[in-house]
């Protein structure tokens, strides 16, 4: 019946007859719309690296940030509505902060990310913390805990999974594949970067830069690569 | 008339003509979507077992989790929205640890499962604790209490069931068959891992291994099963 | 007018142009589809019968309550949406324990049945206790207080009415006609459980044993009958 | 234009074009279909008396309540949805006993029939003590106070009139008219019990008996006639 | 476009495209379909005069309401739903007693208008005072303070207007030019008295009679005539 | 597409797909219905004129308020729906008491025109203070503060302009195009009232007279013009 | 399918099924009907220009204010809604100056940005600081902190990015590439402001004067531009 569709989606957060929610999988499409990003969980610590898409040569591309830091132990890429990610980030940091001044330790990279989540998942209640739609963004969590080492993958249901390796964003399909024959558990943190740019290069449209890519590690510590670090890398490729 | 079905969905918790609730009847359909998942009740204690859905070969198996532990003597098995059993599941632990701490003896596994039931019931209320649609995933609780094992079956409607046996999820109509068929009353512990996996071997579309399949037994305390436990019943079947 | 229907539906607590309220209507088809159950009041206390729909052998008869205690002096049985009576049956609870409470006395079967009908009747109001949609459920609430023995019959719109025998659920019609044939006031108690179960048989499809049936008394305390006192009744038959 | 009458009844208190509330007028509906109740006023009390519909013979007809006391010195006879009558009546009755502590006399009819309507005006406002509808009922009040015996219509739309004799419900067209012809205010109580029951029995379709007709007066209190009161006045027809 | 009236309905207090407000435009409505209202202010004070419409023999006329007092020095005659009138009359009572234990003194006529129609402007917001649709009735007040004599006619938009002859109701538009006529400043209080009651005669479709109209002055203070002084103004007709 | 504008309005404050909000362009209908008013600026002071419409000529011609005080050195004039302009005239008085209450200074014009505004921008928001729609007013507001004279136009959407002369009302676009050929900011107040008069002669259908006009001036405080001072401009012209 | 776009509307802040913001996009498009502003930095400090709409000769130039000082070191350029942009600098001035309250010291810009931004994503949350529709404004902020001048540019998302130069408004396609031509980072602010009002004379459609731009700059203080200021720069053309 050709209602059915248009009729399901008033209800932001209602199952359609098939069990679907369909303003979670439109936001999921918001996603497809986003840069690529990459990250690379390996023994020495976790890479990110982004595809930044500056529109216009005027605009400042270091303030086109899209690997955020959460706390000193923790950091995120993020693809799909950026003004979306800053609220999840920003209530991360208040989380990890909170954390650490309640119980003197820092924060475990699972409860961020639950926590994270969480507040994904009650879109559409009516409480202070919610928006009233899915927040229109996934996130790839790199940190490091007492576990050692860790890669989170988030999407806008409020769903998580731990990986070893991980692409979101518009070139996320060739990413992937690619990922699965690049990827293996005991390269190096050096070699995590080589493949991660190397990837972004096939699924960007122009020639990589230290304008239009951006690097970060957690290793244990997070770390946003300067413009001659990511250019290094470049170099390497 | 043809537009019955839809005009009625808008209240998402609204009699139909017929006295039905569709928005209970669409989470259940979201829950024939999900993994297979099967708890087998012994006088020993109670086995869980549930398939784990790997997408990709980067995905980490361990942090697909489908069993979860509700407090030392309650376990449970989801199938479903992993977000919502998360929420649910976190539901719980808190009224068991209140339970334990005001009354400094464990929650049985008949209230834990009604404290679950009443938050899933309340859903389109508008309260601070329920969601504005089903939760919509169903649950396998084992527990072991002063009454002995038990095993509670849940669904999005808020209502639930004791079960000697129970399979849920896109298997659940053939595993419940072979269930009728091999379970008894009188079989041991072991017996009831070997059964259970199984019987998921029929539902699943791959080869069973430690990484595509997650056990867990309650007998009296909580155990999810290592890799190597996992493999040795694999080996038996 | 085609649309008339569908349109008044929308406001869960509207009256239509004929004066009627289609939601309660809609919540009193629900009771339609559910199990049979049938309450007898006699001189020396009330008895209720239902119908146990075990939808399979590996289900725990037990925990399917279709009669439950309210008060030591108060039990009702429950056709439709078991969940909603669970939580009627909480409410009622609570009423009657602060009315012992508050009075040191128990609470009358009247006002414990109008406390009830109160809830059921503010559905769809917004307020903490209510519900957004009528309770699905019609209940047979047997009690003996300082009046004697007695036996209600509440609906979805919150009306009662004190009756000396009343069937409710999907064999209603016929259970009510044989109730009146065999019904009388001066039966005794163990009479109205050989009637009860008579009737009952009729309205099952299947062979009646202490599995598929549930039986209770309040007289003057509520007793939920053993498998093997069940026994003896259908032994009777 | 076609769709006018439907559109404008989605605000549950909204005027349609033509200056009207659907939504009051529909409620008025629901008590067309009501049973019949007939007051008379005399100089020495006021007189009230209701149809009972007993719909099966295992109904306890004292159970059927019509009329019910508000105060010592107040009661009311109803026609419409009973439960909706019981929430006015319990208001009314609070308000009386309040009224009854602060001021230590008791409340006027008029005051108490005007607390009655102001509930009932308020509908659809959302705020604790009213309802999201009309209330589907109308009441015929009677008391005695300072000012004598006196007799209130109530309607849905929270209007009130003084009147001498009045009937509500099913048959109340017919029975207005006969109340014309034979009451004047110089009758006797007696009288207008006689009268009351003689109009009743033409509009009922069965034969009158103290279980299907109910009567009560305030003179100057409250009093419910019992069978054997009732039967005495059906003799005297 | 035929949908267009129907859709600006929905929200009641919204603007149409042509920059009206329908709700408010319909609650005019209601009010002309209502009884016929008449004030008059002289140098002596202010008379006003109003139809009863008596449905029914056996209804008291005393009990239908048309003119109140508000403060000994205001009084009001209204014409639409009488219930809405008696919450703005209620709301206005309230405001004049607390100004004069406020500040020792009358509230101006003025000002008890002003109060009014505060309450009847804010319909639909939502607050605890306010209705969720305008209110259905317009007010003739009738006052005297320190300004002398007053006459202000109120409608449902919360507009007031200062006459000095003023009709409303279902006869207002023949009632109105009538006034034009026969009005002067320098007019008797007896004379307007003449004047209102001989133009309610020709609006009114039956013999007048002190059952059938109401009449009251404020001069200074507010005085409700009796059956008798109607009769006489009738004699003078 | 046909259904396009009249499916965006029903969200009160939302934008259509050209980015309009056709609420506020509504309710700027709703001005150019409204009567006409002028306001001037000279070095003496600011010239408020009115057209009032006094449809019967029992209506009390000073209670047509379209021009009214806001502080002793603020006075706005009106057009559109005067209950409204009230509403906003009453919040800027208690905004200028307060103000001279907390700093023993007059507010400035221009941060009384920026709080009526600021009221008027938030229609549609929920908040206690705000309507449910926007206000269907514009306001000329002349004021003098330590800047000397300043006249503001605000129109629905709350914004605000100053300028040295403004039309607003259903003869605006006649009265704009005069002013500016007539307008120069050297005049003197005197001549000031006379063009303001002399152009509301031109829009308005009837002769003017001391009844149907109404001026003011601030100069340095707030006077409404008495009959014999219209009369006087009049007599100029 | 004809219906989606106008479905997916009605829920201010819903995803599209193509993961669509359609509120966001809509008051986009009320800013390309807004007057063009554009901004440039440079190692000196920042230049803010704006095109000012004077539709009438009567209205004073400066009332038009679409430059604002928000802190002394931070200034915004604005194209759009006014009465929004007024809100969000409003809101922006308490931050700010709460920031100097709490921490003695200057809040940097992009601080100040990042809390505009807060605002304005949350629209259609209900909470008290939000609107119920995306603000229709975009920004162009210029200030001057610790890490010397910087340009922020905002949109209705509540996104934000550093630029070097951009341009807003209806004119801005046009200007951004004029500013991508004629801008270089080593620029005089003096170079700056003839750039600025150079491009800005391309998109009006009238000649430039002192009365139809403004300009200002942050370097390191705010200051708008007085007329001679202004004519200076034009001078310079």
């Amino acid at each position: 019946m050709f209602l059915t569709r248009t009729e399901y989606d008033r209800g932001v957060n209602t199952f359609s007859p098939e069990g679907r929610l369909f303003q979670v999988e439109y936001a999921i499409e918001a996603i497809k719309l986003g840069s690529t990003a990459i990250g690379l969980k390996t023994k020495e610590g976790v890479v990110l690296a982004v595809e930044k898409r500056i529109t216009s040569p005027l605009l400042e591309p270091s303030s086109v940030e899209k690997i955020m830091e959460i706390d000193e132990h923790i950091g995120c890429a993020m693809s799909g509505l950026i003004a979306d990610a800053r609220t999840l980030v920003e209530h991360a940091r208040v989380e990890t902060q909170n954390h650490r001044f309640s119980y003197s330790e820092p924060m475990t990279v699972e409860s961020t990310t639950q926590a994270l989540c969480d507040l994904a998942l009650r879109f559409g209640e009516g409480d202070e913390e919610s928006m009233s739609r899915p927040f229109g963004v996934s996130l790839l969590i790199a940190g490091h805990d007492e576990h050692g080492p860790s890669l989170y993958y988030t999407d806008p249901s409020g769903t998580f999974w731990q990986c070893n390796a991980k692409a979101i964003g518009s070139g996320s399909e060739g990413a992937d594949s690619s990922l699965q024959e690049q990827y293996n558990k005991d390269m190096t943190l050096q070699e995590a970067e080589t493949v991660a740019l190397k990837i972004l290069r096939q699924v960007m449209e122009e020639k990589v830069t230290p304008n239009n890519v951006d690097i970060a590690k957690v290793a244990p510590n997070y770390h946003l690569y300067s413009p001659a670090e990511v250019e290094a890398v470049i170099t390497r490729l």
